[in-house]
């Protein structure tokens, strides 16, 4: 009891800020064994959010902690998370410690549009997007010393320029390239990825499409938008899976439209929305919000 | 100048409000000869909308005034504002006095389910809905006392129950007792209305769908949505034509889900939707806001 | 762990939904503890939200669960929790079964302004509010068959007219009414409580103010916000204290407002708010949301 | 007739957008003449907002218009405006005609904080603030070669040190430099501007404050916000008068906060705010949308 009890002022290290999550069949006890876990290792916790959906039997949750990490070290942090992982038959177990550990590995692929590209730039500039860029992909040519060219130079990030073809999507230089990242995000990369791609790529994919998915599949969603008379335009951050536009959506927002707009204020909201929706997505998925589930949708804490 | 300087506080009877709303081919000083209408006779524009589309010459207005009835007597009004349509070759000038003239008279096709109709009943009981409501036409039985037959019997307006079948939509009995009524509000009537109904019916029918159209158009869209796993779900107001839900918009409204969300979740909040939508359409429509251009869209002034 | 993985597909009865709140000092390990009493009765943390302020060495938490009440009847689950309360000197410690527990009793206060009792009435009604009604009580004399007359005789609840002056606010006799309620609500009742009935009354009191406090303290505030020309009105739900309208605020809500209204519509835009900020306080406090923190604080979870 | 109906599709050159605003006393027909006039050059009204205050007889209206600049030169536009500002007795009547007419001219002055002033920039340079800035002053110090040093040099900005003490404001300085400019903006300018330089300038000064105005005036309103246990911060955007954060409030603009956030993410969200509503309140302004009425009131277009 004195060990419980002790609180953090005694200690030599300042305190440091976890994140675990971690999908299992559902059981009773799940979350006393993780926070138990936890306190076992004088670390406490801040907050847990579960999520058990109704007619499956598979438990979500992700837990933020704070803890000493001269008391527990990064390492054994993994192992007891590890063993916690094996007794609940887990799926999926991450822990992240942001402040210490290796930011997000990934690329960004683009086309011609820069909106969303220079945005994520900037965020990134700012500190907003917690990622590692290890590269720019483009399919779109650029002059060598345009606004997105230099500051790519500035910031040491590469930039390929790789055209594609009807008959050539360039997918294996791809590949290669984003061998090492964690995800990849399209910021508006107009083509389509191969099956091939995804089933050799393996991780997370998320893309920005300027629709409210499922409306508006496919492209030139703003002027489809345009024409149908909305009241109400959005835009929509999902996983890439092998139907087009069809994957998990991750984020959704919307914006107000009048008879006023014109096609060309439709693609300017739109793209502002994009950006914005994009961001969100991706901050929210480094955090660890974001988990799939059943086919088609995702868990968002 | 003198007659143009008197203002009202010389005047004998209180000052009314007036809306006009225009649409004719686009021309130069058509505002300007609509306010000298109004000015020659003593009234004072409020506030003028005016909107041209891009590419198209047409001329839609809506304005404001305020006058002295005892000096711009309603049918003086009428004459002067169809002499002005005759010079501008109008397709649509309608001109109302809120305060004084005949409410629109409405009939409301409901089914099963009754949130829709409800809440009509309410604003129309606290005076927020403008209309006169002829008659609730129902093709799904009523026991005798439940709560909306008890508030249509305390408020003497007329119920009938016409059921239908697959070879029977009921629609000439339903045409008979709409006859004189001033546009249709289907308030989840879950029947479509024959391409010959609205032929015949020819004015104007308010739908409220449950969904963002153009997603999730025909049944269970709420159903639909949550299979889809969307991050936003909406309602849509709009005007009924012969393609299945896919008539000129009026209003669309959204709410935020998460995957925390059920299906019946998903569907009561659908249903909020529904009611505010659907109620802010039809006032719109009221206050002579709503016109219909180009074949799918509206403005919404 | 053939214990702990048991799925509730076995149970007997339905699962049953508990909340409990917690505030004591902060140490190492109180999540961990919780759980542990939950799960060691078969039930299942559904979510925990714990806040433990900056600067202030103080944990509060709030907790949902998932239990089988034949395993943990409910009197076992209030010594568990008295248990755990004294291992760490908890200030407070609540554990409810909202669907089994009785309601919380409440008496509502209010003078000449119905729009905020209505609307707590209908809501009631519509078992949107989850309380028992014990009493109303009003300053303000209302003629026997006015509308809020008649719907507290329908409902059984007891109305009492009790007239203050500058002399005698009542408070003896409203203390005797409202003896055996857990929580009072103001409803927009103009007369300020004494320090010595809050001292005798000694349980939660929930206040509306219709200005976006600390703004507009005192008096027509919407008349104060009028003049002042804001662009945003708002209305303010706190716990009272006995300074005037400087009580923990619950929660705010705003909305905009124009050169376009007057006093009139800064008025009926502030009731609106009203109404959707009490309710809202209510509702988050039932739900054990609502903690008072520091001097002038609330945890809302 | 023919004149009247004659449409754009004769003309030689494009179509030009222009705007007037226009305060008189109210009177009948002003619609009607400025209409008329505008008609009468063969410009088309695209819109006419008009406002009157309900105890007030005062007239103010914004106007929207197309014509063609070769049948209505810029100088006769300025000449018929006047010749309808004298017939009504107007207190103002500014015309503008955006594409061609130049920028309206600013000095921008800031303290140490900077991101109002950054954000002031950036919005510049992406063409979204339509203004020439001729200078920006501050006295607070910055290295050479910082941010905002450099942005400035690189847009051939001046930038003005001037280091103020508690007897000496550097008003006459500041004077001088900004004396050719249409109004200034305080892009949070922690020194307060004496009555005298208030009336030699004359001109507008719109300030931004981090607080929701009236609550919160003087320093450090973030601070006091967080203290007092808000649930919602705010800004606004102000015109500065004599009288101490009371001048007519042209934006205000809020943002929820829970009990998770402390000082630091309280001034990180009003920074947020601020920028946002600073950059709004100039853009209205350009826009001719503001209209000062009463002591301390605006009409906002």
């Amino acid at each position: 009891m004195m060990i419980l009890r002790r609180a953090f002022a005694s200690r030599a290290s300042p305190p440091s800020h976890g994140v675990h999550v971690f999908q299992c069949p559902d059981s009773v006890g799940i979350v006393a064994r993780l926070s138990e876990c936890i306190a076992s290792r004088g670390g406490n916790i801040h907050g847990v959010d579960v999520f058990v959906p109704e007619n499956n039997r598979v438990f979500y949750s992700r837990s933020e902690f704070v803890f000493d990490p001269s008391r527990w070290p990064r390492d054994v942090m993994d192992k007891d998370f590890l063993t916690l992982s094996k007794f609940f038959n887990a799926e999926k177990s991450v822990v992240r410690v942001p402040a210490t550990d290796p930011k997000y590995k990934i690329a960004i692929l683009a086309s011609k549009q820069e909106h969303c590209l220079v945005d994520l730039l900037y965020g990134w500039q700012e500190g907003k997007l917690p990622v590692n860029i290890r590269c720019v992909i483009s399919n779109h040519a650029r002059a060598p010393n345009t606004h997105v060219i230099r500051f790519l130079e500035r910031h040491g990030i590469p930039y390929h320029y790789l055209p594609t073809t009807s008959g050539n999507k360039r997918e294996a230089e791809i590949l290669e390239l984003v061998e090492d990242t964690d995800f990849l995000v399209l910021a508006r990369y107009m083509q389509i990825l191969s099956g091939r791609f995804l089933e050799r790529y393996r991780k997370d994919i998320i893309n920005i499409h300027h629709g409210l998915l499922p409306s508006f599949k496919g492209g030139k969603p703003a002027k489809q938008a345009y024409e149908a008379g909305v009241k109400l335009i959005g835009a929509t951050s999902h996983f890439i899976t092998e139907e087009l536009d069809a994957g998990p959506i991750i984020e959704q927002m919307v914006e107000r439209v009048s008879h006023r707009e014109n096609l060309q204020s439709f693609v300017r909201k739109s793209e502002n929305l994009e950006k914005q929706c994009l961001a969100q997505a991706i901050k929210s998925y480094c955090e660890l919000r974001v988990l799939p589930y059943e086919s088609k949708k995702t868990v968002v804490f």
